[in-house]
């Protein structure tokens, strides 16, 4: 049995990450969200593994010092992250995996598990972008500015990743990165022991 | 506009490598095959730019010599080869390109168009390869055995390749390549004008 992909979905706030990535979990049966690890307290209904690993503060700085963190962040005086240990136990049982994460969180996962396969989602255009944050009606003037600016940055980070979808329309978008899983399936370096095995 | 794709799909003989073309023409509507050239004479019906380039023997070394081919052979008294010029010009007009060639004339590709997408169709195993020769019942049992030899020192060049796709089944082989087709259209590199243009 082939690993797992670890497929890491990036992009500029705003861009619609988090419809196309829903989309293409319809699309895509095989592929399940990495469960991230946080030292705020549970909701309710919310169960230990499922919708996160919930972690003390102390533990989680722990694991921090032993690098023993994909990637993580620090919002407000909570702790975010996604365990390296348990994405590659799940890589390895031959799960796919998606992250959904920022630009600087991506770029730490690059170094650590540069075999992923690393998407940027683009806006079809900053106009667009900027159509769709004022849409939500929830910025002014200074913060959309602001969150311009911080869009352009991230964005000007996209070659650094290996492919670039456009988001013009959520189907288009999930289907793009459904055809991307399937080919990064296929390619020679992700099948050398069934090049072994045929000859 | 992005350039088209080169795509090489190459394997072992008695893989299945027309049947799988056939299918992926039908699937995906946007590529079409290269126009080899060939100094070997018309059939009736055959026309010059379709079915082939007609070329003369002389024009035909003439170009070997000038480097105009993307890759070429001689079988028995006549030429075959792969035009670059005509590839490079419909290339550049947005065109896809199939290219189904052997594993001799995919390395000739390969180094001077390392840009195109080269995909080696795999038989799912020998035994399954020698049933299929086998099959097809022209072969005695020593040119059975030259066959499978010859197979098998194809099969040792796939790791050249940047995807291999098993042909258990036509069906599945060309919806793998034709999701191969489609991520390699994501791949940043090869959208640097797009990323240009958002940013």
């Amino acid at each position: 049995m082939n690993e797992g992909l670890l497929v890491v979905i990036s992009g500029a706030s705003g861009t619609g990450k988090g419809t196309v990535c829903k989309r293409l979990f319809e699309l895509e049966k095989n592929i399940t969200f990495s469960v991230s690890a946080t030292t705020r307290p549970p909701r309710q209904g919310e169960v230990d593994g499922v919708n996160y690993w919930f972690l003390s503060k102390q533990k989680f700085e722990e694991m921090i010092e032993k690098g023993e963190f994909l990637e993580w962040a620090k919002v407000y005086d909570n702790y975010y992250g996604t365990p390296l240990g348990k994405v590659e136990e799940r890589l390895k049982n031959g799960e796919d995996i998606l992250l959904e994460i920022d630009t600087q969180g991506a770029l730490n996962v690059m170094e650590k598990m540069p075999q992923g396969v690393f998407i940027f989602l683009l806006p079809p255009s900053l106009e667009e972008l900027k159509r769709r944050i004022v849409g939500r009606g929830t910025e002014n003037q200074e913060s959309l500015e602001k969150r311009l600016g911080a869009a352009k940055m991230e964005i000007s980070l996209a070659n650094k990743y290996q492919y670039v979808v456009v988001n013009d329309d959520v189907e288009n978008a999930a289907e793009n990165i459904k055809a991307i899983i399937k080919a990064e399936k296929s390619k020679t370096e992700r099948n050398l022991k069934l090049l072994e095995e045929v000859i």
